[in-house]
């Protein structure tokens, strides 16, 4: 059960124009659930995407990066069960050998196909299989709410709920739909990207500010996250604009549309983010940690994902145990190296803990205790060093996280 | 239970010549168990030691750095329960306190004896109950095998087993003792030393030769360990040398002596390192991660802790199952920015089981769960890029870690 998340009803989910999506059950690894999803857009839409920074990176990547070079992407094709990670040439053979099956089934090219996988890592695709799936993709193709809620269930592997996110802005006085789904609960500290996010929007704009946006979004949602600190070998994070909703083309980064959008994209991609993590692999608890104070982002961040990495920090979380000493021993453990601790202060919520290197003469244990009781968690250090600051979103190690780790598989 | 390890019996110990210990319950934080230990060395005894590079080091490390700069030590002081960290100023005082009680106990300076703490983080240390167990300590001051078992024992927090080991060489025709104890089971990943480790010697040797051969010692040992990849805020490593054996002084680290002495302290403080992880939170497993072909050191060693760390691959440890592409994961996770996965390979025992960036052909999975089924394994990487290497020792991820770690201090 997720942290505080639920999937929203397809209702609830704004179409995007010049987007549809299907799914089938294809087998890839088990038999009756769906597995495969296909996007299909329209002609001139822009896509973007990050992807991550593993050096093992899964086949589908490698050649989404190539593909995303030509520009005119027409279809995307997500199969979970197999990573298609860690498998050498025949690996990419069989990302290709996909492309090209949906490439002759919508009547594009094989290169505007970008390629997408999730699961098991160094094990085989099975091609035949995914490509036998295909038409059933293809015969349920459709825009509306109810797709895209599909494509956010076929494309779990060991998440709890699917996740998916929608709004409306105005843009030139049009409504402007962006629409995503995300995977991921394990296997999760994204660098660049998260396990697989996809967001839509039917915005016009230009390519380059395009790929801008996607950056500075990713940089305050799925590059904020980290469920047990292990980078995946698939991130792939995309932007798709379809340029539908027949605005103006936002051209100008310094434009009140541009900011729109951003504003609007990086709300959805959070809250995919967000979901990733509250349903994070046996996750109890929901923690938010904001540091500020630093002489650079980076060193906010490294503080941030020190704390959110400790599988100490993170079993206390899970007892409700305000044994918050070790909050100070993974600040300690960021690799800040002339880190002055006399200087650094930790609130647990409204709660001050800790100042000049040690508790805080007002703490009080019992404040600890009802601070480390809801489900939701604010963590905030002032570093006391400078003017930068960072937020990550981790959540709590359960029993559960190792149950669900030793039988995956199985 | 221990993974493979049982504490020798006393009469296994070598005493060491110049060296005495002495334990008692303090009641530090719990009653009836001991929880304080000291150690008399003798006039002429020589002594080093490296330390945490956790920026939140505990008030007895930064009061043990300063005392070793004085040389002349003639007693250490170890309490469990509280860590004595995260205590700023009064925390200071507090080690400043219980060397000033040793040092009127024993007629030395103060600036001679050190102070070591383990325990929880951020709570005061009761100095008042330390101080009232000290004549305890005295009255049962000893140099025999039993007493160095004790203080074994009177060491351990999370331990189920107590640490100690011993051999006897010999240096110019006359026996040299060299005998250790070490505690730590959580909180693992020692940069420069591990939780509490003390290793004595009666060999006579030079001080900055005692400081080389601590580094060398601590480099095969200590620093190649992980249990959680926590670095502790109170992780000191100690060698003494009493220079009671009465051959002629080590003062050559190229002489056969050196040699000889350097291999016995890095097999004891080695034993001992182990030790540890075997006793890992919860471990099942012990698991020898051996990474070669790598352009330096230092990338060796983070391949082997990016493998070490990794709560998917230790989990899959616990569970026995070959799901090996998550070790190509974390190999990947890395930091190696110019690593070509075409020239890695991984090996579980004797089995090939990656080459070529993905799966080998001969590899068969029912070899692969044949290897992982016992509680001793050894994973090898070749890099392919260079002739350095590096081992890490480390333990899998269990149920019970997250119970260990949820119930600590309750």
């Amino acid at each position: 059960m997720p942290v505080n998340y639920a999937t929203p009803a397809a209702a609830q989910l704004n179409p995007v124009h010049g987007v549809r999506l299907g799914t089938a059950e294809a087998g890839i690894r088990k038999a009756n659930r769906r597995d495969l999803t296909l996007l299909e857009l329209a002609p001139g839409s822009r896509v973007a995407g990050v992807f991550t920074q593993n050096r093992f990176c899964a086949a589908p990547v490698q050649i989404c990066q190539q593909h995303l070079a030509h520009h005119g992407i027409r279809a995307l094709v997500i199969n979970t069960g197999i990573a298609n990670a860690g498998t050498g040439e025949p690996g990419l053979a069989a990302a290709r050998a996909t492309c090209a099956a949906v490439a002759a089934l919508l009547g594009v090219s094989e290169r505007h196909v970008l390629p997408f996988s999730t699961g098991v890592i160094m094990e085989p695709l099975p091609v035949k299989r995914l490509v036998a799936g295909l038409p059933q993709c293809q015969a349920t193709l459709s825009g509306d709410g109810a797709a895209w809620h599909d494509a956010a269930h076929a494309i779990m592997t060991t998440d709890t709920v699917a996740k998916v996110a929608s709004r409306q802005i105005s843009i030139g006085s049009k409504a402007v739909s962006v629409t995503g789904i995300a995977k991921g609960a394990g296997m999760i500290k994204p660098n660049m990207a998260t396990m697989l996010g996809f967001v839509a929007t039917d915005a016009a704009i230009a390519q380059p500010l395009l790929e801008r946006l996607l950056k500075q979004a990713a940089d305050e949602s799925f590059n904020c996250i980290t469920v047990d600190g292990d980078t995946s070998t698939n991130d792939s994070f995309i932007l798709i604009a379809t340029g539908q909703a027949d605005h103006a083309e936002i051209a100008d980064a310094a434009s009140a549309d541009y900011a729109a959008l951003l504003k609007a994209v990086t709300a959805i991609a959070a809250e995919l983010a967000q979901a990733i993590v509250r349903d994070g692999e046996g996750a109890t608890k929901f923690i938010e940690i904001n540091v500020g104070g630093g002489l650079d982002r980076a060193e906010c961040k490294a503080v941030g994902y020190a704390i959110g990495h400790s599988p100490l920090v993170k079993t206390a979380f899970f007892a409700s145990d305000p044994n918050l000493g070790r909050i100070l021993a993974a600040i300690g453990n960021a690799g800040i190296q002339d880190l002055d601790v006399r200087t650094v202060k930790l609130w647990l919520g409204n709660v001050l803990v800790s100042e000049n290197g040690g508790r805080a003469a007002s703490y009080q244990e019992a404040d600890g205790a009802r601070m480390m009781a809801p489900a939701e968690i604010v963590i905030r250090i002032d570093l006391g060093r400078g003017n930068a600051q960072a937020k990550v979103w981790t959540c709590d190690f359960s029993y559960d996280y190792v149950k669900i780790n030793a039988d995956y598989r199985s």
